[in-house]
């Protein structure tokens, strides 16, 4: 059994936040225009990375069965998230990379399950182990030698490299530090590859099984090229009805408004489907998704580590992505619902209406975070 | 991937669930002093195994912090639920026996991972495949060849065998039915044997991995000699707050006044602690808090095949047992907490006032079924 040396070290949680927010642009109105530069600063000296606008409140029931009908996501369609072009490198090389640079940081994991975890805290429940900075470190060795002109936003580093450049690799080096610290599967090592800031190329080593037999499996994609586990083809489920949907959500550090409409739409959805599991690995969950064994994933307060690989898995083994208000979606952005695609409406009836509201109230999901000078065709 | 093949045989699922009512002693004050004889044959007639007593409600809260003080929780102790003896039976060939019973299911649900699934309903969302048949079968046949003077209760079998027996084997073929249909880990196969009523051996086989690197782990258990996770000892883990504690939950397929409390208690739970899980199968919850690798798992509307062996487990590695109002358990009762005994008073903080409540309203959590002349010593 593993034990835990647990140690709460703000110091160095502060300057693993501090430099991701060295990297956001001066101008605050760019990220998001509800938000004031005072409040902005304000936040920033809360030592967290989200940008939280409301204290947390008790869920409240953000529509009714009688508006869904009047929501008209029946017909729409959803925007492909994926690169037209994955640029001057060739496709094979691109996935050959990002699979090499997952699996990199998934064996300094591997070689710390077990092991006893140094813990220090973001927050009170966030999380992060010297696993994470150390597969981070990797990961960070293995593409900035191999692609010293490529721009790179990791979890724990924040942005290093090129801006000017079209790459940008977007690095979650333990997506799931909870499951990892207690033991409990799944968590994942995410890398994900923009291309003038559309996915490209996408690999996510899953982390299964647990104590006594753990064990990985990698989901890969590359824009225009299908979706893949170790290897081989994946796709979505058909199923076509809510009822017969299993669903899994997340719920995000932060416990605002958007955190209680999530317990809202947790409890609407395990009301009617055969259940929404909550396992906490946002890039699991999506693979999950691709791979047909769940039939839609959502969550608030993402971010473009937790995002870039599992949107394009998803969309290449023949799902639907879009914001949770049923928008078109971009990694900078800060809702997310995958689906197989047959049932993206259907659950867009509940999700949707319910989003809308939180941006009545002036909470905005767009933009969240984009690297200063970054060019995009978004 | 899995394809699904699926047909919705209310015959059948009719056929599975009148084989255990067949089973119910016609003393209806016996196991529910709160429902009437007309309510409990209308209960019948509605073809589910629950006894269902409230129609579904809109979650309310059912305690306030406040309260929460006023509640004697702290020093309680718990019982404990393990037999004293096993009988003339010795432990050694007892665990063996359930081991081996447990580890003959699950070579047949092995057989049937990754292949299509023919589905059948007790309900619109609660699953039967031919998969926990076929799993049962061969328990009973094990059981029945080696043990012809035992009783027996199935999940979907119902009561076999004589019960002046002093033995009662409670077979779970595949807890987690809808993770396994969907080809979601976890499930598993969960055998308790009780002596007189009370939990003397236990074994669970947990299926993990999933596609491409399915595989599987053994719980077991035998009162006074510890719990083994494939062979080796485990113990539950020693952390002693809720801030740092992971835990999990589950929701029955009765969606009714339980279940809405258990809506509130997941979103105060995922509040304050690192996370509530929700995995979908109550036997692996129970090892997973038995391995430490979470602090406590609980549910309203559990069967005695769900617990039998999980409980014993837990408790031989190192946790408490209770109901949810913290009073006495046994595998006979409708709710259960399982924690790894440093935690539990703290969460009978929470638990234990929302239980009462539903208990204030009338609602039962006691000796939901016991096998008529079953002889017990609880």
């Amino acid at each position: 059994m593993p034990s835990f040396l647990v140690s709460s070290s703000s110091s160095s949680s502060s300057r693993i936040c501090s430099s991701i927010f060295n990297q956001i642009p001066n101008s605050v109105h760019s990220i998001n225009p509800h938000l004031s530069t005072s409040k902005f600063q304000q936040h920033l000296s809360s030592n967290r990375v989200c940008l939280c606008l409301k204290s947390r409140s008790s869920c409240r029931s953000a529509t009714t069965k009688a508006v869904l009908s009047e929501v008209p996501y029946q017909n729409q369609k959803y925007a492909k998230i994926g690169a037209e072009s994955v640029g001057p490198i060739s496709s094979a090389q691109l996935l050959q990379s990002v699979e090499f640079a997952a699996k990199t940081g998934a064996e300094v994991v591997m070689e710390a399950v077990n092991k006893p975890r140094n813990i220090s805290y973001k927050g009170l429940t966030d999380l992060v182990t010297d696993t994470d900075k150390m597969s981070e470190a990797s990961i960070l060795s293995f593409v900035r030698k191999n692609f010293p002109d490529h721009l790179i936003l990791g979890e724990e580093g924040g942005v290093i490299g090129d801006s000017a450049s079209d790459y940008l690799w977007c690095i979650d080096p333990l997506d799931g530090t909870t499951n990892f610290a207690h033991g409990y599967p799944s968590f994942a090592v995410s890398v994900g590859v923009l291309f003038r800031g559309k996915p490209a190329a996408a690999a996510v080593v899953e982390f299964v099984g647990g104590y006594m037999c753990w064990n990985t499996r990698t989901f890969s994609a590359v824009a225009g090229g299908g979706a893949f586990c170790n290897g081989q083809k994946i796709h979505v489920s058909q199923t076509d009805n809510v009822e017969r949907a299993l669903l899994v959500t997340g719920f995000g550090y932060e416990h605002d408004d958007p955190w209680a409409t999530n317990m809202y739409l947790f409890k609407e959805f395990t009301d009617i489907s055969r259940g929404v599991r909550r396992l906490g690995a946002a890039a699991v969950d999506m693979c999950h998704v691709a791979l047909g064994i769940v039939e839609a994933y959502w969550e608030y307060r993402l971010k473009p580590w937790d995002m870039a690989a599992g949107v394009l898995i998803v969309e290449e083994a023949g799902g639907a992505v879009s914001c949770m208000d049923g928008g078109k979606f971009t990694v900078f952005d800060r809702s997310l619902l995958v689906s197989n695609g047959v049932l993206h409406s259907k659950l867009l009836e509940r999700i949707g209406p319910a989003t809308e509201e939180l941006k009545g109230k002036g909470i905005d999901f767009s933009l969240w975070y984009k690297p200063d000078d970054y060019n995009t065709e978004l």
